[in-house]
């Protein structure tokens, strides 16, 4: 052994610290540097699907508008930081499911795991320490650590600052914090904690090419079961199976379409407490029960979160395999260790999957801040869990963790689901789960609708009681124009169309007019079904291109500086651009971008690059339609069966010729993935549509009734 | 050199992490365990006062409820936890001046300093990382890093839970978030990052004991200048010295009294941004100005805060001995670095404290926490500093050193001094400066008084505008039985009093009524002016005994249960109960603990260990007198000079007899730590008063004329 002088190993440190990064390229388009010691534990490590390589080799090439060794990274004994150049007028999204924020440039953002993000910290349900920018590139953070991130909003000592207002000294408070936001052209990140590092670097050239790249290194978008895109209602806590049979029939009595019903915590036997055992004194046949509900056409979804109960059967197998503080009485699972992953999955599996059960609500899965007065829930950052992991990186990639472990099960059957997760982080875009949250805000809502989009995560803005009617409507609209439909009555008696008050709701007063708001409900959700046909083939879009459903107008037109801060409107798929209204207002105005649009409901026609005054009533929908644009509308079901074929009316907008392509499949297998399904091109060509299908799948989902053009 | 294998070197290192922390006594009373490789920077690392040994030795014996080897310190990857054991019914008070909650059993905590405290985390303007129990014991973590105190509300995995409701499942979301609190008989802290930590525990035998051995072992609590005890008023931002004097004027011509007038921002060329140069434009003459103000009996005060702007004069030699980030354009000192702190304390000195400034308002030495819109400012916790300081221990540790740099200023010119700061910590008792906030809740501002008595910090709940005059009468009245009386009206043209409305304020719009509130107003400062020799001598018990003057119930009373929860009453003094009201109710309940009290207003006699409802009139006191006590009033003075005796009516209350000290002294100096002060006892014996003078100061302040039973 040779012998090596102190001061010598501490040079050596020195160098090695201060050497750039190792530079890789693990997927067309993506770079990922590595320097120190990264962590074992981070949101890739987890991420088990295969980068869609093919897909993002024909994307265009990527081009970064610096050089990659720009990006510095640096150790010390408090962490790492990392510095990556911002240019001037660059504009930066994302950070997860963010909610007070859109444009993030001039922000502190902490992505920080929660369940009441106030204050807009950056802390959210769904965190990522992801962020794409306007200039066409992403940059990802693969950590699972509490993370800062600074766009643009510090500047170094002895560097000028950007702003020229921050040059003169504030002549006041007021004038003082204005001087804040853009100071630098850096983005810092502070990683706290760690010993080393791994970015990823996706390249665009456009801001869409980068989340695309994003989405399919993440293994592409998720493909919901199409049942999934219909309507999804979640019952009140305490119903019996009789209650929910009445439902039930209430739904198809009154021909108001619904795919799923959702049971919420007391169809177990522990309630909140998770015991994953069905609570028979409410549900004496599970079995039965499923299998008529299944055989009306309903999905049935549960409940539950992942801290088992010591009634729980898993309970023993788990207890090594958890974490060491408990959380309501119940275990922590340490989903990283896959034997834990899979006594869990394996038992879901038996018990209930196999026996009909079409999905899971997984709640719980983020973390508390202090909401609901001062109590606090889940486990502490300190916590240490057998894998090796601590309760800081586990809250991170909890919700993750969770959807992986429960979707494995669907995924192995070869069945397709939805899920609702309240948790989850970054490379999750192939994961069919729905964001969900308590905290109610419309506005926010919507906000979060195209934040989604920048994160590959999936948003519901789900309905539940209502302060007014228009309250209601102006909420129904969002969740029909959003990725999840769902009406969440789990304190709710009634569906929340007959009685907007949750008091009266309770006694079952229902509202004078309750049935004219019923037919105005069953409006927008006959929309939403005849919008199927079109999200399905948005789904398919993200699946296989990593284009987003849902996204932000700067996403579709990053060089219109007018769309740089629009955060209240967003793209669905190509050719839609919905812009919700919330009850604050009877009007709103709407930006439309380059081109020409179509108000859908009156079919007027808007030149594109204005601003413009809307007032669409509550029971229209508040969209714009593309000029070139075939809009394929179907008409209304009240369910999606595996046998249910749409018929459908082809919407052409525009006197130009237009093509697009319908995505066709059994809407409930993976089988997709082998080839198949059909690729429908829908061409309207001198004013003529014609259809042409393709591919592997045998059956016939969607027929073309129609065509109709709109100028 | 021997060879090790490594297995052996991991043994030793397993062995040494598990071994026992070290106990020293670094004072009677105090222990102090260590263990692994503490921090070089903690609050204890910047208190240079002595511990006040004497006094410490001189209370009683201290015993703790548990063997402090029980206090399990262990260290991991992650940083250090803490466990300390925690008794059934045991009750926790602190970390430092908490806006949220005061009885922190069951809670979580985090004590990080910050401008804007919302979510009940446990962030403040100051954060102590100390906490004191109802069994009469103070644990104290010796830390600079952020850190989280689970207060017995986590429960490991394979313990059964203490409390009784969570041993079943909860039924539903209520009854589930009810089995919050209470889960666990420990309290674990969470110090993410530190490989080491120092943990003192000051013993009682008392929860007061307890406080008092910390206040005497950071040097002993603050005892301002007497003038501090006054009145403080801060004047309009913008105004001249022209319109100061015209204030001062205002202040005199109408009997109203003040001792301080405090200058804001813009008394600076750069304004918000701090050069520390007077603004000629609008203090063309500022020593003239200053001397005349200090004729009229007045201090002035000058807004600063440490964040030191290019223009200013000692930007160039701080420039190398700063953090390396900006704050508005400005540097941010290292205040750990002595050379640094000199050359800010000297430049202080020779411009402003020998030309008769008598102290400063050390603004923004907090933090930001997305206040005002989506800002942030301050400078980020990824920051280095020259002295191996990171910007997170910088932060916890800013205002410590700031009062600390300004502080040794007035000490070494033996001049004492009453300062505002925004931000403190652990260790600070010895520091004369009273914390304030924007926050401006006056609920809040009322609990703040209890907790700030938990951890040696002084709280000045100041007055602003207001909603209604009985808003503006309830906060004076606070105000009044606070430790700082201060009216801020750094953006009010008039007095509060003329003018409760900001915008009419500015216009000077008066309202109708503004001479008869003046009145009312003058009456309650009156009294403030008729309290400081009672006052004074209760801070002097904080200097000499480490008693602070004002507390929570429980200090005195911590056998009394029905205090426990009790924060919006204290005590001023030992004799003195407060119980303040908000504009929101004409009327509140108050406890009375075991005695028998006194209603000032009313002499009515009450029985303690009971709840009463009082009405206090707008220009009353809502304060109770305890039986036995000797409450010693003056004659109101419009302000304190060198001068100034106060002629005294003693009042007794109750039958029996009674004793009671007054601490004399010039009120302006340290003399009184080389003996310079006199001891007057009071002593009330079977009807009959007398006074006794003993010590080393040679002039009378305190003359009494008076003696008055209250039976």
């Amino acid at each position: 052994m040779k012998k090596f002088s102190a001061s010598f190993l501490i040079l050596l440190a020195t160098v090695w610290l201060n050497a750039s990064a190792q530079t890789t390229q693990p997927a067309p388009g993506v770079q990922k540097l590595s320097k120190g010691q990264p962590d074992k534990f981070t949101p890739y490590t987890f991420c088990n699907e295969q980068p869609m390589v093919t897909a993002m080799a024909a994307l265009p090439a990527g081009k970064l508008p610096f050089d990659v060794n720009d990006i510095g990274i640096s150790i010390n004994d408090r962490g790492v930081i990392v510095e990556v150049p911002l240019a001037d007028k660059e504009q930066l999204y994302g950070f997860g499911l963010q909610i007070g924020s859109f444009n993030q440039t001039g922000l502190k953002k902490q992505p920080i795991v929660n369940d009441n993000p106030l204050n807009n910290l950056g802390y959210t349900h769904g965190p990522a320490t992801f962020y794409v920018s306007s200039k066409g590139y992403g940059i990802l953070i693969n950590t699972a650590r509490y993370t800062t991130f600074y766009c643009g909003n510090i500047a170094k000592l002895n560097k000028q600052q950007v702003s020229a207002d921050s040059k003169k000294p504030a002549d006041s408070v007021e004038g003082l914090y204005q001087t804040n936001g853009k100071a630098s052209n850096v983005v810092t990140v502070d990683i706290k904690g760690a010993k080393g590092i791994e970015v990823f670097v996706f390249s665009g050239p456009s801001l869409m090419n980068a989340l695309q790249r994003y989405n399919l290194f993440s293994g592409g978008g998720a493909l919901p079961a199409i049942w999934g895109l219909g309507v999804k209602y979640r019952v009140k806590a305490d119903f019996s199976e009789h209650q929910v049979g009445q439902m039930a029939a209430y739904f198809r009595n009154n021909h108001i379409p619904c795919d799923v019903l959702g049971l919420e915590p007391r169809w177990q036997t522990a309630a909140y407490s998770c015991s994953y055992v069905w609570n028979k004194s409410l549900f004496p046949t599970p079995e039965a029960f499923t299998d008529t509900m299944m055989r009306k056409g309903f999905h049935l979804n549960l409940w539950e979160h992942a801290f088992t109960h010591p009634s729980s059967p898993i309970y023993e197998a788990l207890k090594t395999k958890a974490g060491n503080y408990q959380v309501w009485g119940g275990l922590v699972p340490d989903f990283a260790d896959t034997t834990a992953a899979n006594i869990f999955a394996n038992y879901h599996n038996e018990t209930f999957v196999k026996k009909g059960i079409s999905g899971f609500k997984m709640d719980e899965c983020d973390n508390s801040n202090i909401a609901y007065g001062s109590g606090v829930w889940s486990f502490p950052e300190l916590s240490t869990f057998p894998s090796g992991m601590d309760g800081e990186q586990v809250h991170q990639l909890f919700g993750l963790l969770y959807q992986k472990t429960i979707y494995s099960i669907y995924k192995k059957s070869n069945l397709r689901t939805y899920l609702d997760v309240r948790a989850s982080n970054a490379f999750a875009s192939s994961y069919p789960a729905a964001l969900y949250s308590d905290t109610y805000e419309h506005d926010e809502y919507i906000r979060m609708i195209p934040n989604s989009g920048f994160s590959g995560m999936i948003w519901s803005p789900e309905v539940r009681e209502s302060n007014t009617i228009k309250d209601l409507m102006r909420r129904s609209q969002t969740a029909v124009l959003s990725a999840q439909t769902l009406y969440n009555s789990w304190y709710l008696q009634s569906p929340p169309w007959l009685q907007i008050n949750k008091e009266k709701n309770n006694k079952v007063e229902l509202m004078d007019n309750a049935k004219e708001v019923e037919a105005d409900i069953r409006k927008l959700l006959n929309f939403r079904m005849s919008l199927i046909p079109y999200l399905y083939s948005a789904f398919a879009d993200y699946h296989f291109k990593g284009i987003p459903p849902f996204r932000a107008l700067v996403t579709d037109y990053p060089e219109d500086v007018n769309v740089w801060d629009i955060s209240d409107e967003y793209m669905i798929g190509s050719g839609i651009l919905a812009a919700p209204l919330t009850e604050k207002a009877d009007e709103r105005s709407v930006y439309l971008p380059a081109g020409t649009w179509y108000d859908f409901n009156t079919n007027q026609k808007y030149e594109g690059g204005k601003k413009y005054t809307i007032k669409p009533s509550l029971n229209q929908l508040p969209i714009f339609i593309k000029a070139g644009t075939i809009l394929p509308l179907a008409a209304p079901v009240e369910y999606v069966s595996p046998s249910t074929k749409f018929d459908i009316t082809c919407y052409v907008y525009g006197e130009g010729d237009a093509q697009t392509a319908l995505f066709e499949d059994d809407g409930i297998t993976f089988n997709y993935d082998k080839g198949g399904y059909n690729n429908i091109v829908l061409n309207w060509n001198k004013g003529k549509g014609s259809v042409k299908r393709s591919g592997g799948f045998k059956g016939v989902r969607f027929t073309i009734k129609k065509w109709q053009l709109i100028k």
